[in-house]
């Protein structure tokens, strides 16, 4: 089994205009769809960034790609590396963090050839990474504040502007309705703390047995934190990036008893041994997009074991194919005990046949296979990448965005 | 497929007396041969520790694997943890580290798991942990001081006693006419550190571009090792556990420039991230047969490779499905650069149909497949089982065999 073609499709789907500290969500997301075509007939599928960056490091490493064999991860990584050097330039491929190019290009291309080593021998994806431990994955309701939806975006909002913490508790009550979550995460570094925990103990309030946790994004300064550890950090499962950089977080774990999770500081397995050494963070947030790939997440996970550390899974917004490879990755890791973080809610759109994938009771049902479990819906994706040509964006930028809302907005970080 | 069959079958192989700091082997060395049998006619086979405590390990889990799906590598962890709680008791399955015999018993059959999973596919071993990044895998010439065999013992012996520094450096030489090794290995903390020091000197005369290592099992106090350091530092690629204890080591890490590696120190995970902090090795030695098997070990790459140490490999006295197991994992195991170690050119017999695997020009190459790609002679594997019956010895005791050579031999550690 050798790959013959490598065909990348970019996809815009409508979004909807969630905040966080950086800005606000635009009009539409991108994504891009990843199928390997092998010449025995089958096709693996990935699904990774959208952005400019990500996207160009594919198209680069893509020619590499013809005649791999599925089974040679290794050779992969050899041929991405030797495709983009230097990391591929560490540019950020989502806008969040600085990843290195070339995981995010690897990590890309790794969900494919698992999918088709799972095809090859009709078993699922997780089966090709010790087996799956559980049946279910859980995920967390990842609540966010929102402006309402300007009526000229395509496709529906969703509540409204949310930008209150009694808002906050409808949306909150809704998707919990909705979809089950026992858990849930706030995107956070939105509204004044002070807002912000009166809106997690709101939550607390009213979903009494619901692990919480908030993710500032590093909005706060190392004081700021610690009074919001000291009014919440009891009625919290952990807190997410309270803080900017390793040595802030290291500052703050020194002080307060809550522990610390991050996808900002330690996004490279180099940065674990620092984290080992500093004591900065307590759960580390896997994601297979960046993590080199499935079986990097995998071993993340042992990392995470051997250091005593707990670790929990990132989203950025993506589709059902991004959440399908999550699911397998999430049930084959073994310690990953807590709920997942997914944006999945926030979609209304996917380009896998039969719709959306089900969220029942809070969790998803590890799809049976073979390799992923969903495939492609080829006239859906085709609407949606028509839609991304139309669209005058190839990159995220929620600062900007934010302008529409607020006309002199700035970023400023930390903010409070 | 599932696991139907669990074969256990203990075998006793002639063999010579090698000396290192804690005695001298026996007459036999014991092994495990495992063979799981599958309700699709496939058998998975492999090889591990031979003594009572791993043996009744691994019988106390057989039963448990029975209906094991062979891609499931998590389930086989929770049933052997089921099995053996307390992480087995502890116990050290070899004589020499303290290992947990869970570990070694989840290695044991892991092996024979990807053995299956490789048959099931037709494909190599290695394609299962990533695939290989080279066609050989390099053998460092694994050099002992001994004394001669007995008489009485079956099997032939090999040199003669070889106990001061020209024997030795003619045992290397013929040794590496044999086997054309290119980098050469001394066990040591036999000899006064004088004599080792003058053996180095004379293996780096004769072998001026062989990269040379010495392993004197963490024989010598923190000022004996400096001396050592001082006196042959600039001829060593690295010096193996020269000082007993994690501490010792550090302390000597932060006097001396020489390269320190270890598989005695750093045996688990855990134990990894201790090393990142206090710095007190360079290199980690893996060995299938206790880093949670093959899978462990290429993780153990992945944690060398983030903390920017080396990796290199580690071995017991075995026979050729060990070795064959050996030479996949450290196919596909990226930054293992250094050559492996292997007793094998001291073993004169195996069990594998076809006799001894071949190593030429100081290499082997990755076996074909599938699986593993070395099978059973059952004619053979019986003969030495029935020398095993025959045998009274269940546990390697290398101290109690000394006092034969020597009738006051006394332990003692560390020695200089």
């Amino acid at each position: 089994m050798k790959i013959q073609e490598v065909r990348l499709t970019p996809v815009a789907i409508p979004d909807v205009p969630l905040v966080n500290t950086k800005g606000v969500h635009q009009a539409v997301f991108l994504r891009t769809i990843i199928e390997l075509v092998t010449d025995v007939g089958l096709i693996g599928i990935g699904e990774s960034y959208g952005g400019a960056r990500a996207l160009n490091g594919m198209r680069k490493a893509a020619e590499s790609l013809i005649g791999l064999d599925p089974f040679h991860l290794n050779e992969l990584r050899r041929r991405v590396e030797q495709a983009l050097p230097n990391a591929g330039g560490i540019n950020a491929p989502t806008m969040l963090t600085q990843h290195q190019v070339v995981d995010a290009v690897y990590s890309a291309f790794e969900i494919p050839l698992l999918d088709l080593q799972g095809k090859f021998l009709e078993r699922p994806l997780c089966d090709l990474l010790g087996g799956a431990v559980r049946d279910r994955v859980g995920f967390s309701g990842y609540l966010f504040y929102k402006f309402k939806k300007p009526n000229e975006y395509r496709g529906a909002d969703l509540f409204g502007e949310v930008m209150t913490p009694n808002a906050l508790l409808d949306e909150a009550k809704a998707l919990v309705d909705e979809y089950g979550f026992r858990s849930l995460k706030l995107k956070g570094g939105v509204l004044e703390p002070t807002l912000e925990i009166e809106t997690m103990q709101l939550l607390r309030d009213e979903f009494p047995d619901a692990p919480l946790r908030i993710d500032p994004m590093g909005a706060w300064r190392v004081p700021t934190a610690l009074t919001v550890c000291d009014a919440i950090g009891d009625i919290l499962e952990y807190l997410e990036d309270p803080v900017r950089g390793m040595d802030a977080m290291a500052e703050l774990a020194s002080q307060t008893h809550v522990p610390l999770a991050t996808n900002l500081v330690v996004v490279e397995f180099e940065h674990i041994v620092q984290a080992y050494r500093n004591g900065a963070v307590q759960i580390i947030l896997s994601d297979h997009h960046y993590w080199r790939g499935a079986t990097g997440s995998i071993r993340l996970g042992e990392f995470c074991r051997a250091g005593g550390m707990g670790i929990s899974m990132h989203s950025n917004t993506h589709l059902g194919i991004s959440l399908a490879a999550m699911v397998h990755v999430a049930a084959a890791t073994t310690n990953l005990t807590y709920d997942c973080d997914t944006h999945y809610p926030w979609t209304q759109n996917d380009i896998i046949k039969g719709g959306k994938l089900t969220i029942e009771n809070g969790s998803i049902e590890v799809p049976k296979g073979p390799g992923l479990g969903v495939e492609i819906d080829a006239d859906v994706l085709a609407e949606f990448h028509d839609f991304y040509v139309s669209q005058n964006l190839r990159d995220r930028e929620d600062t900007d965005e934010m302008r529409r809302y607020i006309p002199n907005y700035e970023r400023v970080v930390p903010r409070w």
